[in-house]
């Protein structure tokens, strides 16, 4: 798999950095590249005062001269706005663990004789740097024509009715929507949802839903475990702080229909492409894109730290106590789509340069012209008998 | 991570193979340690014809000398016992692709002109590998206590109250089962509709749950997005055929819920130990075990091939057409449970062997002994204030 | 890296595998295949006694159907001809460590209480399942071209002057040479030395040198340290049993030249191609093949096991004892060629597959024809100044 | 394998970046652990003038906080100290390739249109990250007993006569000689040479020797061909710019010895130890640590950018061309020492984790204890017949 990266940087500490190697040279890219999607990640409905001190910003260190990329790891750089305050200062002691938090396994797991250093590395603000990636991956996908976008389908218990509302729209319609949705009167539930979650001291996850339009069939396949795109999808997005499930297409309800209603047949346009009036698949076959709109749907826990004290035990003294609370978001969900994009544009990306190879823009770009579309005229069948396994 | 295996091998082939690299040293291993699982794939309600032909059996070809293995990769062959038919027979072409499996993904992609090779490599078939890695895994973990089970919760719309039954029951009862539900009521009800199916000429799907019990805190990482135990999970059951969605524990369900209901509260019993009221987590918090069941829940789609007709396109001709039957299952849910285990033990045992490190089972027993409940004692907190960055 | 493969199998046990996972479809293969390079690893002078018994073959248990490959995992299997000797069959237990080999080690590592296992699994002829993965490599190469083919340059302290001898004109000489040498003087010396060396009752080890012509410029990078192609040569040659140093071109030999003398002067052909009078570097420029041939060599000791007893000690008396001999050769060099050119076939597939991309033959085919040669139209310079870092 | 790391940078751009993942959690480790390597790195007897500005620091940017490791990533940035001068200028094209660099394998690679690009990533400043994170990898084996050193064994044709030296002395008396040399009489013959070169207009080479003393015996594996420490240490020392050649102890010499002068013979102390009074091998049997002194020697070439022009070919005007000067070194070879020191140290540390496991310091010293030293009581033998393979 061509393309990886690494992430570093504490919640607090001076910087994230990102480092994504495997992209390819002639890739137009500047910081500013970044502001979008790094923005989306920071404002929306029910954001906590954290996210409005952020205005995150990348530094490219590497990987970038005269404006595009050269083959050479990519090296993003987001300052930590408030380091400032921590630098030098002493800090007290934390040591009651808060449930859905790394807290307590990240203590048992590196040692930890204070809790802090868990909280740094776990907490969410690492996303920033895979938003960055995810940026640069989605710039890299877009030469191709491809696009990832993603929205809100469900906050709490409040979800919208999407099914008239076309694909592409959904996306655009979501991006000018606080709460990240494409649905008007959905929208409005959720706010009050939210608002309502807020005066409850209380938090709340969803789910969200990332299309990927435009995608050429063939990428991933089924010839070992772990190139199934499905697998690599699933990781990617699992990986995410707070995401607890996922689903290719709507995996769960599929689940409860039976066969002849939970796949998508196989039709003829006229100009001799292949047409699927459905995709109850998600757009992925035997672990390979079909060519159809790819889903994929992420579940979000609600965020663990809520101002209605937990319980839990004081590690430091052994009594039991209720939570602490540590600065917090109250509903992140609309603001994570950008997030599950992300994670989702690298696995495709990595998966295009995998079925491409070559190592520019310039090389890459003939040699996509052929994986445009499922044609007949792409599938010359050998009508023959055939002896797969001679004597 | 230290474990990693690869498969090979066609549906109608010579055989399957696995090698499993990566296991210590002085594990009591022979070929019979893998019937049971074996069996457990091939026999079941709403196996069709073909499941009933098959006797699986592993030859170990390498890693165990003695009885026991060496730490050289484990290799194990599982003939395909209908082999024997298709060797030197010519077999009539294959044009028109299935929907919902990978003969078309695959001809695009791999720019077959006749469909069979991908069905040979994409089928299910493949499975029986994995679980006889699974063996070899789940009694590595047994090992260390560590015991993994599943069972069905659903099929089609029929799921099962499994409430009142405790996890380790659930394991046992599911494994009496031909349905493998341990709910007697609503394994007679999922028997009723299985038959409906097949009477329909229809496939169901279901959604399967796996345990792991016993397993010590700190496995997994939250230190990089890779090394969450989430990710790696979510991998390895989304690469399972027909696997469509996981989650771990009920994270669908408990995006829907406030924060203040959705996480596991911390206490203390009397000796010492952290208690969890509740296991809402699934046993991971952060990318950690956190010591508590982990709970990987799986969506399996209902099998593609209908014995109705689905509608698709004869690549030869250029005409739509109705699919023509393969031999297939109307449910395999009931089977598919022990591949998911599989996995799960497979990603396990991998997570394990990183924590203790080591090249034999008497170097990493003594090792496991610290890790085997969070208890007070083990987490010294120094309680003073840190300057966690210098000036 | 599109490439991987395990191997698997112990010297004596049943048979050696080998899954090599990421070929593309529609490489014609078949059995005989790997005849050729199979038999060259047990054929020639100096070998011991068991590479007489052996006539490795190779069956293919998956990844072919229809003579073709199918971009399924290709797996191979050797059968151990002697192990019917060894199965059911008591053996008396091996306590004395050999010097040079994994015996002693391996015990330590793995805590066997028998040395067997170690033997069984470190010695040489887990090298023949290599060999057949390189079978498939070359035969991939050889649709675009390349040629991979090495010889013997010295044998104990006799060593061969090449200088007047073509590169294709040597990979011819050797492989009709038994001592694997294109020079015919040095080859007899080579023969009455391995002549003496038997009859000192000792080994011999010498200089292996392989070569791929026909490489297209471009493969490797320097982007990242491990995708450095000196990096993954090296890896790849290192990994075989007994040899341990590699050079890529001369390198030894030009770490005491003057930098004027060390490297490939760059001219211009009348037809625009750019010609390097010498191949000092070994066809690598910055860990990227430059479209001259690839030279790499390769040190193999002599072989640990000898006639004339080693001091050791005796395991289970604690006494000091000689070596106990276990059958063996005097000098494998000659047959080792064809292990290094496996080995380095495997890295050049795999990292052609990278520049390539693509899952089939047919794909790939049309992308190889622009990298052919470096010439001068490839290389259109914007011959303008460049601001590399803006403000 | 638990460690990994990626660097990033630019020769000059902004900074040089690095991310190590997977050290251990409570390793003390401040920004001044960096300085003494990074110093070596820098100066030294023919130094370029580049090396004399440079005065490079490390900046954490992650992964310590406290004053000790996390187990979160470590993330290192070495300012470039002359990007300033870079930063806005506008800078004349570079269209003649200098041979022996990446110059005209990166522009064919990637397409570049002037040759700047593949100097900046391919240039050997990017070293100055690997001796970083192999400064953090010898501080951790540091804490295992286990010393990394290195010196020059010859510059040009000019070597040292080191038989006489013990080794630590030899890693001792390296650190004050401004040619990294042991051995004051070649000492002062290197420099003479280096000058001749210098007036001569010319570059040299050299071969490097790392040891590593005080390592257990049991790193590494035979059980599969990419675990073998050879092979391991082979690709990271050979990623190394200008390293061309790697050999385990004097492989290229042992290659011309008969076996019974080629091994280490084992022997008994009176405590009961096992002893080997020779250390032909290396330190590594069968891929695996033996307990003896690793040597590792690495053959440096040239550099190849000698002020005394070399031709070429300017790729704009399509004319041969002499090459133009880029600033560059005289002899590399004695801060190249560090370098090396560096990717051993890496591999060391990565070897060692996969034998202890574990998260932290605290959790790996007490396991470490167990593999100290190759003692008769630390191998049990069974002395009784084994029937290997049951009938």
């Amino acid at each position: 798999m061509p393309l990886r990266f690494l992430t570093s940087g504490e919640s607090h500490g001076p910087a994230l950095l990102a480092i994504l190697d495997g992209l390819p040279a002639g890739l137009p890219l500047t910081p500013d590249a970044f502001d979008r999607d790094l923005a989306r990640r920071q404002h929306g409905y029910g954001a906590g005062p954290r996210m409005k001190l952020e205005h995150d910003k990348v530094q490219i260190l590497g990987g970038v001269m005269g404006g595009l990329t050269t083959g050479a790891p990519l090296a993003l750089r987001i300052e930590n706005q408030d380091h400032a305050k921590w630098r030098g200062k002493s800090v007290e002691p934390l040591t009651k663990p808060r449930p859905g938090h790394a807290d307590l396994t990240g203590a048992l797991k590196y040692g930890y004789t204070d809790l802090r250093p868990a909280l740094e590395r776990a907490s969410a603000r690492e996303t920033a740097a895979r938003v960055a990636i995810g940026a640069a991956c989605r710039l890299l996908l877009s030469q191709f024509g491809v696009q990832v976008g993603g929205y809100v389908c469900s906050i709490g218990e409040v979800s919208a009715a999407l099914d008239d509302i076309s694909l592409p729209e959904r996306i655009a319609l979501a991006q000018v929507s606080d709460v990240s949705c494409p649905e008007p009167e959905a929208a409005g539930a959720m706010r009050a949802r939210i608002e309502e979650a807020i005066h409850a001291r209380d938090t709340l996850g969803g789910v969200i839903e990332v299309l990927a339009l435009g995608l050429p069939p063939g990428l991933g396949s089924f010839a070992q475990w772990d190139r199934r795109l499905e697998a690599r999808l699933g990781a990617a997005v699992l990986s995410i702080q707070a995401i607890k499930g996922v689903e290719i297409g709507p995996a769960f309800a599929n689940a409860c229909l039976p066969g002849t209603r939970a796949h998508d047949a196989i039709d003829l346009s006229a100009d001799g492409s292949l047409l699927r009036p459905t995709d109850r698949s998600g757009g992925l076959e035997g672990g390979v894109t079909n060519g159809q709109p790819l889903v994929v749907r992420a579940a979000m826990k609600p965020i663990a730290t809520t101002l209605t004290p937990q319980n839990t035990v004081d590690l430091a003294t052994g009594e039991t106590s209720p939570t602490r609370y540590e600065r917090s978001d109250f509903c992140p969900v609309p603001r994570a789509v950008v997030i599950v994009e992300a994670m989702v544009a690298f696995v495709l990306a990595d998966a295009l340069l995998e079925k491409l190879g070559g190592d520019s823009l310039g090389e890459m770009l003939p040699r996509f012209a052929a994986l445009r579309q499922a044609r007949l005229a792409d599938l010359p069948m050998d009508n023959t008998a055939h002896t797969w396994w001679p004597e």
